[in-house]
C-alpha cells in the first residue's frame, strides 16, 4: 500500500525548490569559535580574511546570526540543471534485508562532478565573479572538489588552478581529464611553483603529498596572484550553509508526504555534506520543535570526531591559513597508505564540532572493507555505484536498518549519498581482488599528529 | 517568460510512466525484413530462435502486429528506480548558441551503466529469469551494455557472461570492474573458452578483437551451456521495443507542456537508442497523423546507413547468427583504430534501416574531432560530460540550432543524450592533448567489407 503511496523518487518542483540558504548558527546557543589569526590569536576580521577569499563569501563566513540567506538567481538558475537531486525511498534494500525499518536517501551524484561538492562550487565562483576577479585557486584530494570548482569557473568564464594531491594526480588521471575539460589548470602537490611547495619537497623529497599540504599552495597562489581568491570545499561555515540546499530539498521532500525521520545519517570527512543534510533538521531541535538521532560516519582510519580532540589548531600543514576550533587529529596526520577515497581531512567543521560537543549529534568510525562490503551490497541492489565515502553512511544506514529488524521497530532512516564512485575503481578492484585491508591507528600512532597541535590561546 | 513556464527539466510523475513499450513495427507499410536461417535462406522460426533467445523475447522479435505490449510489473519497478528520465530545456546552450531555436534533450545517463542500455537489459534479464534459466551471455565493446547486463542480472539474481572485445577490456579497466562489482564474468574476447574465439585466434594471432567476434563467442557459449540464453544490446526489434520507454517519456512530457518538435536527432550505431527515441513519434508520422524531420548521426569512420549497402547480411563475424536485411558495410568491417567509443557496428537495425529505405529518415554522418568539440562545449555550458556516442547527436543538434540563428527559424530540436563519458576520458585526453584524428574511408576501404556480403537470397 505504502509502495503507491509514497513513489520510489521524491522529485520537488522546481517551484519547490529552496531559494534561500539556511544558516544553522543563528540557531546555535553555543556559536562555534571564531577562527583566530595564527600570529595575533585574535579573531580573523573581515579586512584579514579578504585577502583569501572574496568579500560576500566573508561575510558569510562571519555571519552567526542570520537564519536564512537568498540563493542569488544566477546560483538557483544553475542549480535548476541538475537540481532538484531525488529523495530516493530504498524500498529493494528494504526487501533485501527484510526490515520493517523506512529507509530513504538523499542522491546528490546526479551530476558531472559525481558529488554534492557543486552546489557549494557554484557559490562559490559566482560570487567570485560577481566581484570581478580573474580566477580562483584551490585543492583537491579524492578529486570532488575540484571537478565541482572546474565546472562551476567554466560556467562563469572565471580561471581555475587545482592542486590536487600527487597520488591522487597519478592514480587518478581520469579525474585530471574532466577537470582539464572543464578548463581547469591542474597540478600535482606538492610542486615547485610555490614557496611552500618548494620547502616540503625539500623536507620531504618524495613525498606524494596531502590535503593539507594542498591547501597550503592553494592559499599561497591566491593571495600572491592579483585578482584571485582561495576557494575551499569543506570545513568552513560558508560551505555548510551553501550545502544546506541538501537538507533543505530533503525536508521539503520528507514534509510533502508526511513523513518524519527517525535518524539522519551522513559521512564526514570535513562535514560539507553532513552539515548540509541535518542542518534544517537541526534547527529544529535547536529550537525546541523536534527531536532527531543524528549519526556522523567517518572511518576508523581518520578518526577526527571520535578519537580527536577539539582545540584550536591549524587547517593546513603549511600552517598559513587561520586556527580553527575543531575536532582534530592534528595538522601533520596523514591517513594510512591503504586508506581509499576522501574522507581524510585531520579536522572537522567548527559548526559540526560544536554540536557534537554540546552533545547534539552522535559519530560512529568505521572500517573500509566493512564500508565496501555495503557498497556493493548497496549497488547491487539499488543499482547505483556509490563514492566510497557515501558508502560509509550506507554501512551504517544498513546497520541501523538490521537493528530494526531484531527489535521490530519501523524506524524511518534517512542517509545522505553524495555521490558515485564511477572514478573509485582502482579501489573497488583492491576490494573484489581481496587486496583490500583494515587500520585502525593505535594511540601512539595518533599522538604524534595530537603533537602538532598548537599550545592553546588562553 | 518562457523561461518560467517550461522548467529546465521536465520530470513525467511516476504515475505518468509508460506502461506499455510501443512496436513501430505495427504501424509499418513496409515492415522490416525477417531474419533468415544462413543455411536455408529461410525465415527463422520461433523454433529456431528460441535456440538462442528467450521464448518471450523471440515473439517480441517476431511481432510487427500488435502496437502495444504490456511493461510487466517487476520490470515497472526497476525502472522506477533510475527513470522517469529527465526531458532538459538546454536554456543555457540556446543562450550561448544565440538561436532562436529551442533545444530539448532526452537524458538517459542518470544510471550507473551510464546509458539507456539498462532499459532492454534489464526487460531481458526478466524474461531470462521468468524463463527459469541459470544465466545469460552477451559481448560488450565500449561497456556500456555489459555494464547494463550486469546490473540487471546482479538484481534478478542471474549469472552473467561477458565478451569484452579486447582492446576496450585493457584499455577499460574500470569497465571490467564496475561489471565484476555487479558479479559479472568478464572475458577478453576473442578468447581460447570457444571454438570460435579459437579460430579466430588461430587465423589472427595478436588481434585486439571486434564486436562481431566477441557476439560470436557470446553466442557459441549460450547454445552450448545448458540454462543460458544470449542477450544483445542493440540492433534487434525486440531492443528497440524495450527502448521505446525512451520516446514515451519524452513524448509525454512534450505533450505535457503542449509542444511540437520539428527535428528529432539521435546517435545511430545498431539503432536501439535512436529507434526507441523516434519510435512514438515515427507512428504519428506512419498513421499520417504528423510530420518529423528525423536525423540519425552516425560516425564518418563507420557509415553504415550514409555509405553502407542495404542488404541481407551477417550480423556477427563467425557467420553464427541469423542474416539480417540492413544497411550494411560487411560483417568483417572493422573502423580504423583511432575511432573512440562505440558506434563502431557494421550494420544496424532492420527497423531503422527500413525507415530509412523508405525515406521516412535522413542520416548524417560527422567526423570525431567535430564531435568531440561539441563534446567539450556542451559540458561546460550544460555540465554534463557526455558521452562520445551521445556527442555526435550534439554535434548535429548545435549545427541545427546554428542554422537556425542564420534563418531565425524558431524550430524545436530534440536530440537523444544517450549517456555519460565517464569511462571515455582516454578518448577526451587524446582530443585535450590535440592527438585526436579523424578518419574517412576511402571507398576501396569500403570494398572490403562489402565484399563479405553474402549472395543475396532470391
Amino acid at each position: 500500500m505504502m509502495k503507491q503511496e509514497i513513489p520510489y523518487k521524491i522529485y520537488l518542483e522546481e517551484s519547490e525548490m529552496p531559494t534561500k540558504w539556511y544558516n544553522v548558527r543563528a540557531d546555535m546557543k553555543n556559536k562555534p569559535a571564531p577562527l583566530l589569526n595564527p600570529q595575533t590569536l585574535k579573531p580573523m576580521t573581515f579586512d584579514e580574511l579578504k585577502q583569501v577569499f572574496c568579500d560576500e563569501l566573508v561575510k558569510q563566513e562571519l555571519d552567526d546570526t542570520n537564519a536564512y540567506i537568498d540563493i542569488p538567481e544566477e546560483i538557483l538558475n544553475f542549480y535548476k540543471m541538475y537540481r532538484p537531486a531525488p529523495l530516493v525511498r530504498a524500498y529493494c534494500l528494504e526487501e533485501k534485508l527484510q526490515t520493517p525499518a523506512k529507509i530513504y536517501y538523499k542522491f546528490e551524484g546526479n551530476n558531472t562532478s559525481g558529488s554534492h561538492k557543486l552546489n557549494s562550487a557554484i557559490a562559490q565562483a559566482y560570487y567570485a565573479k560577481k566581484q570581478g576577479l580573474h580566477g580562483v585557486t584551490t585543492e583537491t584530494g579524492a578529486g570532488q572538489w575540484g571537478t565541482a570548482l572546474s565546472m562551476a569557473c567554466s560556467y562563469f568564464g572565471l580561471d581555475c588552478k587545482v592542486f590536487m594531491v600527487k597520488v591522487s594526480y597519478e592514480q587518478k588521471p581520469f579525474r585530471r581529464e574532466v577537470m582539464r575539460t572543464y578548463g581547469a589548470q591542474v597540478t600535482p602537490s606538492p610542486s615547485l611553483s610555490t614557496e611552500v611547495g618548494k620547502r616540503i619537497l625539500e623536507a620531504h623529497p618524495g613525498t606524494t603529498g596531502s590535503l593539507g599540504c594542498a591547501i597550503s599552495e592553494a592559499v599561497e597562489t591566491a593571495v600572491s596572484t592579483p585578482g584571485y581568491r582561495y576557494v575551499l570545499g569543506s570545513v568552513l561555515s560558508q560551505v555548510l550553509l551553501h550545502q544546506s540546499i541538501i537538507g533543505l530539498e530533503t525536508k521539503s521532500a520528507l514534509d510533502k508526504y508526511g513523513i518524519t525521520p527517525d535518524i539522519i545519517i551522513g559521512c564526514a570527512g570535513g562535514g560539507s555534506n553532513l552539515g548540509g543534510l541535518i542542518s534544517p533538521f537541526m534547527g529544529e531541535v535547536l529550537r525546541g520543535e523536534k527531536k532527531y538521532q543524528f549519526i556522523a560516519v567517518e572511518p576508523a582510519s581518520c578518526p577526527s570526531l571520535t578519537r580527536g580532540k577539539f582545540a584550536y589548531d591549524f587547517c593546513d600543514t603549511g600552517m598559513v591559513c587561520p586556527l580553527a576550533k575543531m575536532y582534530t587529529l592534528g595538522s601533520n596526520f596523514i591517513p594510512s597508505a591503504n586508506h581509499a577515497g576522501g574522507l581524510r581531512y585531520h579536522g572537522m567543521s567548527s559548526v559540526l564540532s560544536q554540536l557534537y560537543e554540546d552533545g547534539l549529534m552522535e559519530a560512529r568510525a568505521v572500517e573500509q572493507t566493512a564500508v565496501f562490503e555495503a557498497a556493493e551490497q548497496f549497488a547491487r541492489i539499488e543499482g547505483i555505484l556509490p563514492a566510497p565515502e557515501s558508502s560509509h553512511a550506507i554501512r551504517v544506514a544498513i546497520d541501523e536498518a538490521l537493528k530494526c529488524k531484531e527489535t521490530g521497530e519501523e524506524k524511518t532512516i534517512v542517509f545522505g549519498l553524495t555521490g558515485t564512485g564511477y572514478f573509485d575503481m582502482v579501489a573497488y578492484e583492491r576490494f573484489h581482488n581481496g587486496e583490500m585491508t583494515d587500520y585502525i591507528p593505535t594511540d601512539a600512532d595518533l599522538q604524534e599528529g595530537f603533537d602538532g597541535i598548537p599550545k592553546q590561546p588562553e
